[in-house]
């Protein structure tokens, strides 16, 4: 490590703390790129990586050390931001790494304890973290919740950088209970309003319910274009989301249906690479759903 | 009858004819008011309703003709209001009249046309009908959606009136398809939020997530709150018509998950009198779902 972090707040080191991010992808591309920005040093390992995180990270100015293990012996903090089903063996890639580990991901707090149980056999420190807002920007800081004793010595590597973290609390899960009850919301009505529409297509009665929308609840004709958009570029990596916000929902004693059919939907979305929301993008969604008198097993 | 509605259009005799209305609570009370304020003789049965439904029915001007049978004999069109686990009961106590009964419950698809089959039996004429908005006001009318063939023979009927009726299609089924659709959304948005402040709330972060939805989706706060007190003063007539919403999902091929929850937390809301919302109403809901480490049946 080129800092310790034993004892003392990481605060002071935190200008000088040497970061790690695995794996870059969108955003996490996009945290490496704000911590360059405000002087940090960043590193992280392509092994194993494609030609698009390659660029990526490129682009963010973040170095190279070749593999995780590599990287886990250089960095005081290892930043963890991947699609939630890989997060597991992300932090396996790094067990006996001495600094602090911070998971970034989209994860149930039951996963959250599993992942820090990893870390800390290998004689890591945990941090549980949960990013809400899209990728960070000057005029739109995305925020970063961390939870666990050891939250509040992440908040000072964040100092003058578009992401404002804070701190939810002393407990690991917290951060990403957090994450779970708010994508529960944004996501989860994203797959509900592609499901309506996939409905009202099927039963010929989609133009009066855009008419009816129009009238009384007019954001969402446009919000289910932009579910359509999100589906055919993210849903990939959000049915795994979707599985752990519905175990979140069965661990509180909640029923999981509600995540568990948006994961459904999101597994069956094109993935497109064009950015931009249109007629034609729902269309190429919806078509992939199935057809009237098709049977879904049970959800 | 006291028109004959063979042939003819009903819109010159829609003025002059007799409507029965079965079984009126807030709203079917609601839609007798508007008839009767546009001098339209409206008649209903008491027989076997409760002392707030003959309250209800007396205020509105309604006419008592005591049970259901003659009501059927004295009417050109009967209109059906009643939460949607009674609709094929309603049906069938009037099997054998021979006008127009419109059915303007939250049905699916399929059980607008188990009612048609009902009617169509016994010699009637079968309009699907469903019902969008509160109960209508003349600054907020209120849309009645009507399909099947004999469907415009009925909007000369609200002529006048804070009921905007508008025919869907000639097909039974699609404007109980249409009310399924919109309900999906409104009612169903209504049970997720209600789920998320219980997770949130058992996950110790709700505080969290209410200032991070104030900030970024300030019109969630108030929303759950709206959303407590629908659950808590009409949840229960609304399980069936999540239970009906599930089955037009099925029937169109997508998961049934999302309303088959929703059903689910209605299912468990207090019934109370108030109509106020504030965070004691919200308190009361989320106190009666279950508690962390309770295991619901799989949905």
């Amino acid at each position: 490590m080129a800092n310790s972090t034993d004892g003392g707040p990481l605060a002071p080191a935190g200008g000088g703390a040497v970061t790690g991010l695995l794996h870059p992808g969108e955003m996490g591309a996009a945290v490496g790129s704000v911590l360059r920005a405000s002087g940090r040093m960043v590193l992280w390992a392509s092994s194993g990586r494609s030609a698009e995180s390659r660029r990526r990270a490129e682009l963010a100015g973040l170095e190279d050390v070749g593999t995780a293990e590599e990287l886990s012996r250089r960095v005081d903090v290892i930043v963890s931001v991947c699609p939630p089903h890989a997060a597991l063996d992300v932090a396996r890639s790094v067990a006996g790494f001495q600094g602090i580990f911070v998971d970034a991901n989209a994860v149930s707090p039951t996963t959250a304890r599993e992942l820090a149980a990893v870390i800390t056999a290998g004689g890591g420190r945990f941090v549980d973290g949960g990013i809400i807002g899209p990728p960070p920007a000057a005029d739109n800081p995305t925020r970063l919740y961390l939870s666990g004793t050891d939250a509040a010595l992440i908040i000072g590597l964040f100092n003058e950088t578009p992401v404002a973290a804070r701190v939810v609390s002393d407990e690991i899960g917290a951060a990403s209970a957090l994450k779970m009850v708010y994508a529960a919301w944004s996501k989860g009505t994203a797959a509900l309003l592609l499901g309506i529409r996939a409905v009202a297509r099927a039963e010929g009665v989609e133009p009066t319910l855009l008419d009816e929308w129009r009238d009384s609840l007019p954001e969402l004709p446009g919000r289910s274009l932009g579910a359509a958009r999100s589906a055919s570029t993210k849903g990939w990596r959000w049915v795994a989301e979707m599985e752990e916000i519905a175990s979140t929902f069965a661990a509180a004693g909640l029923p999981d249906g509600f995540h568990r059919a948006a994961a459904w939907i999101f597994d069956r979305s094109p993935r497109l690479e064009r950015g931009q929301a249109d007629e034609q993008t729902l269309d190429e969604v919806l078509a992939l759903l199935p057809q009237p008198g098709h049977r879904p097993e049970a959800h």
